[in-house]
């Protein structure tokens, strides 16, 4: 059951690359994880793909992992970007994680009506469960953080080619398949705060072009479970989980 | 924002029912949500579905409800049995809230080989979690939590005309819809331990005639983010969330 350590680092990645290790990344591979000179782990950094390395050097505040071979290239998850409105702490951690393991490109924070104040994004947190999440999932790509804008502002820059579903509550009932929407490969889904949008928002949102309403079942899901079940239902229709 | 306060009792609701008060469902209700006598809300008990209640009589150490009018019938849920290994504590809450909102009949919890000694099931827990579920997503039945069992005792007892769904990590690529396997409306997804399921529990997996392997995308999933996604594709494609 032990499996070979997975190290995210910003470094470049390839063929004989020296890669020098922080204190704290030192502390964690030879501190916590015991490994020593000579063990072989994986590295990513989001932009070289998935590399063998062996720990070349290992000291209490440092040490260097050689690269040996590229073990995956660069793979790019779907263009689909996840907005959505801060929650509380753990559910947002929740999220954030879980859009990476499903193949998120890209997480946006909105602020929206309903959001509440307390709910403040601690964004280096955020980033750093990113990272964490494709360092455990297996993925190559780590998903973009955006800073948190107001969702209005969002969507008056909005690319209009690009659809954005948006999980209305009001809207209980069967489900709109994103299959059903002519649409190119690109998207994004739209999630909204606990307390759900305001009437205004609402409005704003169905009087938009590009906007499709989407539902999400009988029952009335949290925000953290929406987040996780459209994206799960679009990769299945439109993205990489496709047969 | 103040939405009515949804609770589940363990006693029948009809017309003129009077409901008694635990001494912690009072302090619930009138210290920590401050409803006085008078007061609307809604009640649930699994059985008997939806109903509108008021406060009767409000007391520090107990109190009482009476039973107003139905405002929903009980909705089952469709006829669907999640089976998982237990998962470290919070992941194993989040699995079980998020199955319930998703609308899951039954759970069951199974022992695996690489089922981590240390995640023992906390039964009462969890029961709590699906109970408080429910009086969040709007459902009225509250899914049935099994005692755990051994996953190979379970198989032995398995009704074979139920599919069995299975999510095998190392089966990563492509998804096999569940609307591919021709079956009764009644399913089972199984969701195994974070370090999969052992060779022997795969083929013996693999070898049952009730068995389907299904995979979900490139990613390695997470054990909960495996659980709702499974949850989501059936609902949506056998379950209730069908157009």
């Amino acid at each position: 059951m032990a499996s070979k350590v997975r190290l995210y680092v910003d470094h470049p990645l390839g063929e004989g690359q020296l890669v020098p290790l922080s204190r704290e990344q030192a502390h964690y591979l030879f501190g916590v994880m015991r490994l020593v000179e000579g063990t072989v782990l994986s590295l990513i950094n989001g932009r070289d793909g998935e590399w063998d390395a062996e720990v070349a050097q290992a000291g209490k505040r440092g040490g260097a992992l050689g690269c040996l071979a590229q073990t995956k290239p660069l793979q790019m998850p779907p263009d689909l970007w996840l907005l959505f409105a801060p929650i509380r702490k753990e559910r947002m951690s929740f999220l954030v994680e879980k859009a990476t393991e499903l193949g998120a490109a890209r997480l946006m924070p909105v602020q929206t009506a309903y959001t509440n104040n307390g709910d403040r994004v601690r964004f280096e947190k955020l980033q750093a469960q990113v990272v964490e999440a494709t360092e455990q999932c297996g993925g190559t790509y780590v998903p973009a953080m955006d800073a948190p804008e107001k969702l209005r502002q969002v969507l008056r820059d909005w690319p209009t080619d690009r659809p954005l579903y948006f999980c209305d509550e009001a809207a209980l009932g069967s489900v709109a398949g994103f299959a059903d929407v002519p649409t190119s490969n690109s998207a994004a889904i739209l999630i909204g705060p606990e307390g759900g949008f305001s009437p205004e928002e609402r409005e704003m949102l169905q009087a938009l072009p590009f906007t499709h309403t989407i539902s999400l079942g009988p029952r009335i899901l949290r925000a953290e479970t929406a987040a996780v079940a459209a994206l799960t239902l679009w990769q299945q229709q439109r993205g990489d989980w496709r047969g």
